[in-house]
């Protein structure tokens, strides 16, 4: 091996990863296992089967020791999942089949649920509880007998010390309001919520407002969110398929709570990376929903793959400019994670906005997003429509709408102020794309 | 408008790209027009029209004045295209529709086409002369009167300085020793071929071969082929349609010259940028070839959005790691270009490396990429296959075979000595992504 001195640094630097056991800067040097992946067994009821098997892969060596003795039981960390929706429930599947395998955590995973009366008459929860699915938001599939549905926001938090947020995020600042001072003095938390707060002030990440309300320090997950897939996933149960996903998780200070982190969520086939950029890491997972609706109206105009990419590589300098301007602390390295490019590619191939977005423009418009998304998607809301909005009045208060010209379309296309077709629209005036496309510091 | 002192350099910082008055850093402030885009009139004949309508456009400031003086014709630049397969004859036909608005720029453009007797008997160049057409490999489109075909290498270079070489990789070489000593002293080069000739001593860009065998600068132009793309758009004659392209310029240091470049290539549907890094673009083009061929096993495998986005990704991060190992000056930025992160998304989605590759898997890997070549691609060849195995001796030469898992695994799979389902293969090693995955300097 040629190893020029800088090779190592180029290749280990990520200061934690699901095999963290890289983080010592060792190269395995085991052949053609790159990527890891799942044998059927696994994924359909996760590692139930063999504990073991696992923890070595998704337990790094700094991580705290099994508790042999019952007395340690105390110094456990307790999970909740505050949220129920798709990606809740899944994320709560994920972390069950982990809180079993790893003796740092609790077994039971609880679950706060919005409660809802099903068309049987039943809760939501007691249905949740008895049958160990979530027969509204995730049919069909196991959370693990330790996932515990509470109706009760204060309940379900009260002796946890490791909140998972997942709701919609228009409910989060009432959420919040109801959790202050109800949340244990060490809880650390970390939020999965897509789109930000857009107040007077400037606009506020969900992480900080959790931070700021709750007293906490909180971290965030984003990735290509493999809720939808998962459906699809069970389809293919007769084939012996292999896939995986990854996700990358923003941290402020604090490693060692991004190591647990990770490992809470790590599976062999969901392959979570940690990076030190918490705004850097959620401003990705909010703002490419707002390309995606781009990318939805060159599909729904058919304009073809090379002007889909076009679209897709300018909403990413969009994504890095913004996310630069509103936070100088954030790293162009972050969007070549797993949150940056490869969720927005994700995104803009197979995702609701973008499927929603192209109905809009195949529809010339006349058929409101509201409409298209009562129709399609089932009571849900769009969070691109939404987050293209919140993002036009940041730009729009601090006088930048004319340097973002893709996100400042996509919201005049959406509230009809504009044709679909604007988002390559020929004009009189000079094109205003070099603007963008410039670049020697940042891009 | 509230603009922090940074944010002039944020937005404007490429030194020239199509639009090049926007280097003078004064933005532009009309609304909504940031896609160049063209009307079917100009794409069907581009620019025949009205020259002075797209001149202003791809003409800057400090671009060559219009000769009013006919002595000023001996000082025009006189541009040869040195190839005339799909992409080449693309390239003649957009080349020529700008000579004749560019006063800079001499209107005749020579196309040095390889001689070849058609079914009919005639010759292919004298089928191009007299129909305007190449008949062979751009069938059905008019190139534009001032493209001369050539089949005499030698004659078709000697009165140019400006050269745009777009042959197979593997002929370059040839072609360089045929030209030596028969090039103008002045003559600038471009290449927009896509590969690297493996010597003993280490690769060697095809650039650099150009600018070695004939002591000329070479600048490259990647990014979208719309070579592809061009003939279906064919098909939508009968529909206004707007769409538009992306490439990328990479010059070493002559600014002036890359601007020529960028004025000889832009039109209002082809956005050309300029950044100061031959290698970076020039690898860019080239290695996404072979994430390409890893993204169409993922397809035959039918693996999902998700984990076709996270190769992607993970193969972006190899083929900047491998560039930035191979040559220190390679830029982080590069790969956020038009001929990073839009290409590899666009060549991953439509183009015929991926194509083949999901036959190949679909196939099990039982039918070899010749055959399947040979029955999908009337005889062109694979641009990814061989440059896996270029990469492959490189990584092999220097011991970095570990390091670059994804790039290792494709061609192992090619050469048939894995199967297609490597690509995600399970293994009882530790899983080696987070070698890659890792970043702080360079990711």
């Amino acid at each position: 091996m040629h190893l020029p001195s800088s090779l190592y640094l180029l290749f280990s630097s990520s200061p934690c990863s699901s095999h963290s056991h890289f983080c010592t800067k060792t190269i395995n040097r085991s052949k053609f296992s790159f990527l890891s992946s799942i044998s059927l067994a696994l994924f359909m009821a996760p590692a139930f089967e063999d504990p073991n098997v696992l923890e070595g892969q998704t337990q790094s060596s700094s991580s705290p020791q099994r508790y042999s003795n019952p007395d340690d039981v105390s110094r456990k960390s307790k999970v909740t999942v505050v949220g129920s929706g798709n990606w809740g429930s899944v994320a709560a599947k994920l972390i069950a089949s982990n809180t079993l395998k790893l003796s740092s955590f609790h077994d039971e995973v609880r679950m706060w649920v919005f409660e809802e009366t099903l068309p049987s008459g039943e809760k939501l929860t007691d249905v949740i509880n008895r049958t160990n699915e979530n027969v509204k938001y995730l049919p069909g599939i196991k959370l693990g007998k330790n996932v515990v549905a509470d109706p009760d926001l204060e309940n379900a938090v009260k002796d946890a010390n490791m909140l998972v947020f997942v709701t919609p995020h228009q409910f989060m600042e009432g959420i919040c309001k109801r959790l202050v001072g109800k949340v244990n003095g060490d809880v650390e938390a970390i939020s999965l919520i897509k789109g930000m707060e857009v107040k007077r002030e400037g606009p506020c990440m969900i992480s900080t407002l959790i931070s700021e309300q709750l007293g906490v320090n909180c971290c965030v997950l984003m990735g290509a969110n493999i809720a939808n897939e998962w459906l699809k996933w069970r389809l293919l149960v007769q084939i012996a398929v292999e896939k995986f996903s990854e996700a990358t998780v923003g941290y402020r200070e604090n490693i060692e709570i991004a190591e647990q982190w990770v490992k809470l969520f790590s599976t062999p086939y969901f392959i979570v990376t940690a990076v030190q950029d918490v705004e850097g890491v959620e401003l990705c997972g909010t703002l490419k929903n707002v390309v995606a609706i781009a990318a939805g109206f060159v599909d729904g105009l058919e304009m073809g793959n090379n002007t889909k990419a076009a679209i897709m590589r300018i909403g990413l300098r969009e994504m890095k400019a913004f996310s630069k301007l509103l936070f100088s602390s954030v790293k162009d390295s972050t969007f070549f994670e797993s949150c940056g490019v490869a969720d927005l590619i994700t995104t803009c191939l197979g995702g609701r906005n973008r499927k929603v977005a192209e109905a809009f423009a195949k529809n010339g418009g006349k058929r409101s997003f509201d409409d298209l998304e009562a129709e399609m998607l089932q009571g849900q809301k769009l969070q691109g429509v939404s987050t293209a909005r919140e993002v036009y009045e940041v730009l729009s208060h601090r006088g930048w709408l004319e340097l973002f010209p893709l996100f400042t379309t996509v919201h005049e296309i959406c509230v009809g102020r504009l044709p679909p077709s604007a988002i390559v629209e020929h004009s009189e005036h000079k094109p205003r794309l070099s603007i963008v496309e410039s670049s020697i510091q940042y891009y």
